[in-house]
């Protein structure tokens, strides 16, 4: 039988998603569950691998088991066996063809900008703290722009490892909630640090660093190089992955 | 020079405004800021006293100082010498008459329910989690009649020190934002756990153990055990003190 989580985290305290040696993970966490849970050693396989303090509304995970428990009883038992920064929300039944990473036809992701003279008790650690005043309307023009297929050489990271560097863009979006700023993107799937990196461009549209037409060419331009930092990773959020 | 401060803090790992033996304050941290920054005791006055896991958007203190440091230093200063949990938002210089107690003419608190099946790692400490289904139109109508000049002993706390029972509430709202649901209440002064002891009952109302009627007499009953339980203190936001 195989098993369709939707899990939210708190990325702070992990270093990201996958499993690895000498630091905490979502992933290793979640299998520990399991395996106290199912009492044998039982794989998570994930949508999406996200970076070390990166948080997540609705991460999907899969595992196999022989048990043949309900969801419902599934989802109390996982939530019982993990701590509080992590929550499984959703626990479904699904072929056994399904796959997590590979069946998705789209991720939606947000990033949370807190825009104020002062840092905030409320977003540490869950949204980057700016306190130049962005400038919102530039900022909305340019990321119109990232919207179809692309090229988007300019916001990869050097080490990314996808096969090339095309993907599609269904929509962005820039919402404005008194002192926070909230960029959505929503793409079939996305490049090593290719938000942040988008982010980090686009903050600078706001500042008046860069122009909007400026930012427009960078993505024609393919050139890594030439873009802003990478947004750190605290203020970002796997939303959402459709299937 | 009296120096008004508006705070915001998270009140999760402190005992709640006032200064206590044994355990940690924000006042205490406060003044032992102030005692480094102005290299003398300094004693703070503040707007009202948050129970202990209660927040602050908008706390208003006071001190007085013999040293001519411009606000936006003293706002510096006192951030670098704060934990991130607490963050001073606003410093001006005010008259020496002011009172941040005596001369506030009203109060807006908020108390944050997240109602959905499983809690949040977001909302650990910042909401009420409440898995039972609110119906919210019934909650709306029962706060309606908290507007107004009332005798609020039905929802005072025992040990509420209170010279009187009579508060003037101007208004009252409950707004849905997805699974969050936030009730706001402004009001001349509050009595101890009135907000608290409102939001227990109100939930009662949306889950439909006690109807729309019933807690509109309540308030007119005057009676205390006939109320809900207190909801819990980390639900719980001072908003903002009114002068």
């Amino acid at each position: 039988m195989k098993i369709k989580l939707t899990v939210e985290y708190d990325g702070t305290n992990y270093h990201g998603w996958q499993i690895q040696q000498n630091c905490e993970s979502i992933q290793a966490v979640l299998e520990r569950a399991l395996a106290t849970f199912l009492r044998t050693h039982t794989r998570v396989a994930a949508a999406g691998r996200t970076d070390a303090g990166v948080h997540a509304f609705g991460q999907v995970a899969t595992f196999v088991t022989e048990n043949e428990y309900k969801p419902h009883r599934i989802c109390r038992a996982l939530n019982a066996l993990t701590p509080p920064d992590i929550t499984i929300k959703e626990v479904e039944s699904v072929p056994d063809s399904f796959d997590p990473r590979r069946d998705a036809c789209g991720r939606v992701y947000e990033y949370h900008i807190l825009n104020r003279p002062t840092p905030s008790p409320f977003y540490r650690n869950r949204a980057w703290h700016l306190h130049e005043r962005l400038n919102v309307a530039p900022m909305r023009e340019a990321i119109s722009c990232l919207t179809g297929e692309h090229d988007f050489t300019s916001f990869r990271a050097g080490d990314c490892d996808a096969a090339h560097p095309i993907r599609k863009v269904f929509q962005t979006s820039l919402e404005q909630r008194g002192e926070l700023l909230m960029f959505s993107i929503e793409a079939t799937a996305f490049l090593r640090h290719m938000v942040r990196n988008i982010v980090g461009t686009l903050v600078e549209v706001g500042t008046g660093r860069r122009s909007v037409e400026e930012f427009r060419q960078l993505l024609e331009l393919k050139e890594r190089s030439q873009a802003g930092d990478t947004a750190p990773p605290h203020g970002l959020y796997l939303v959402k992955v459709n299937y």
